[in-house]
C-alpha cells in the first residue's frame, strides 16, 4: 500500500476516525480493514488496545501515525484510525429503502445512518450529485453506522428505479397530498421513502413518482432539518400498527 | 451601549448571525433587537436591505461591522446579524412541554429549537448545566426558531416541577417500560417529554418520576442522536390519533 494520503474523495479507501468506528468497522465488515493507525501515546487507552488485539487477529498491520491522525481528525482528539476500503452494496430487493436524492450535508448523512440503523432500515440509496459517503467526517458522524449499512450509489433517480422497479415510492414532500399518518398505515411492503435536497428539496416531477406524502408542521418553520425528517418518516413507516 | 464584545454566556445579550435569523427575531420578538450589523458589501444584498428598513421603522440603528460580523460567524460568510437583548419566558401552564435535563451539544439544541416549533411545541425547558441557548451557534443552527419558542432556564429538574406540577411526566430512557407507539396514544395532557444528556441520557431516578417511554430501536445502535430521539417522540405525540 502506497503512502497514506489526506482523504479525497478519488481514493480507494478512507479513515475511520476514532476507537467506536474503529470497532464497528471491525464488528460488521473486518474484510475491509487495511491498516490500524494508532498516536504514539495511545498504549494507555484500552479502546485502542482491544483494536490492536482484534487487528493483529485478522493479520491487519498497526502503526504509529501521530501527524497522520492529526490530520484525518482535523485537530479533534483521536487516539486511532482504521483504514478501510470503500465498498458498494447492492440493496435488498424485498426490504425497504430510504433514498436521498442529492444531500449536500455530511453531518446530516451520518446521521441519517445511524437513525436508519437504529430503526431497522438498513438499505440507503444516494443519488449523486452528493456529500461522500465515505468521508471521515459521515464515517465519524455516523458512529460507524455505515458498516452495518447496505449503501447503494446511483448517478440518477432512473438508475436506482431501473434497479428496484417494484418498490411503492413515497416522495416526501412539503405539499404532499398525504399527511404522514395516514401514508404510514395504508403503506405497500417493499417501499422507498424519498428524500430531496437539504436547501431545494424534491423537484416538482416526483410527486408523478407515487404518493407524496408531506410531515405535518406548523407554518412557523420552513421545513424540517432533512435529518429529523428522514427520521421523523422512518419510525413512522416502520412503527405503524404496533 | 458600550462597544459589542465577542460572544459570551455571560453578557445580556447575543447575536442572531444571518439574514434568515435577523428577520426571525424582527417577526417574533422585535422589542428584543438593540442594533444592526452589516458587512460593507451588504447593501448588495436584498435580504440585508430588507432587514434596515425593517430595523429603521423600529428606530434600530444599523452600523457597519466588517471584523465583528467575521467574529461572531467564526469566518462563515455573514452579511448581517442583529444584537439582541437574552429573553426569558414563563412557559405555559396548560401547553406541553419539551423539558432537556443537561443537553451539552449546541448543534442539537438548535435543530430542536427548529424541530419543536415544526410540532407546534412551542415550550422548551432546559435544566442547567446545559449548552448555552443564546449562543450564535444555537441561534444560528435553529433557523432563528429560538425567537418563535418559549424557553425557561431551570437550575434542577425539581426547580422545573416545582413550577408546572400538573404535568405528566414521560421521561425517555434506553430502558422505558412502555414503548413510545403504545405511550403516545395513552398520553394525558399536558405533558412534559424529558430528555437526558447526549452522553449519559437521563439518570435512572427519572424513571420514579413519571411514565418512562423507549423509542424502539435496533441494537445495532447505542442510542439515537437526542436531536432525533427528541423530533420522534415530538411528532407521535402531537400525531398520535390522527
Amino acid at each position: 500500500m502506497p503512502k497514506l494520503e489526506a482523504y479525497s474523495h478519488q481514493l480507494d479507501y478512507s479513515y475511520a476516525p476514532g476507537i467506536f468506528p474503529s470497532h464497528a468497522l471491525l464488528n460488521a465488515r473486518p474484510e475491509l480493514a487495511r491498516r490500524l493507525l494508532v498516536r504514539s501515546d495511545a498504549a494507555e487507552s484500552e479502546g485502542v488496545r482491544a483494536l490492536m488485539e482484534k487487528c493483529a487477529a485478522l493479520n491487519v498491520r498497526t502503526e504509529t501515525a501521530d501527524r497522520a491522525l492529526e490530520r484525518i481528525s482535523r485537530k479533534e482528539n483521536c487516539y486511532a484510525a482504521l483504514v478501510f476500503d470503500k465498498f458498494s452494496c447492492e440493496l435488498s430487493q424485498t426490504g425497504n429503502h430510504i433514498v436521498l436524492v442529492n444531500p449536500s450535508d455530511m453531518g446530516n448523512l451520518g446521521t441519517i445512518l445511524r437513525a436508519c440503523l437504529g430503526f431497522s432500515l438498513p438499505d440507503l440509496a444516494i443519488i449523486r450529485p452528493a456529500a461522500d459517503v465515505f468521508d471521515p467526517r459521515v464515517v465519524r458522524a455516523s458512529m460507524g453506522a455505515l458498516f452495518s449499512m447496505r449503501v447503494g450509489l446511483f448517478d440518477s433517480f432512473e438508475a436506482y428505479r431501473a434497479a428496484y422497479p417494484e418498490h411503492a415510492l413515497y416522495p416526501f414532500m412539503l405539499d404532499g397530498s398525504l399527511p404522514l399518518p395516514q401514508a404510514c398505515r395504508a403503506a405497500k411492503a417493499p417501499w422507498s421513502l424519498v428524500f430531496g435536497n437539504e436547501a431545494t428539496g424534491l423537484p416538482p416531477r416526483f410527486a408523478q413518482l407515487g404518493q407524496p406524502v408531506r410531515i405535518p408542521q406548523s407554518d412557523e418553520i420552513d421545513s424540517l432539518n432533512l435529518a429529523i425528517a428522514v427520521s421523523v418518516a422512518a419510525y413512522a413507516f416502520t412503527q405503524a400498527g404496533e
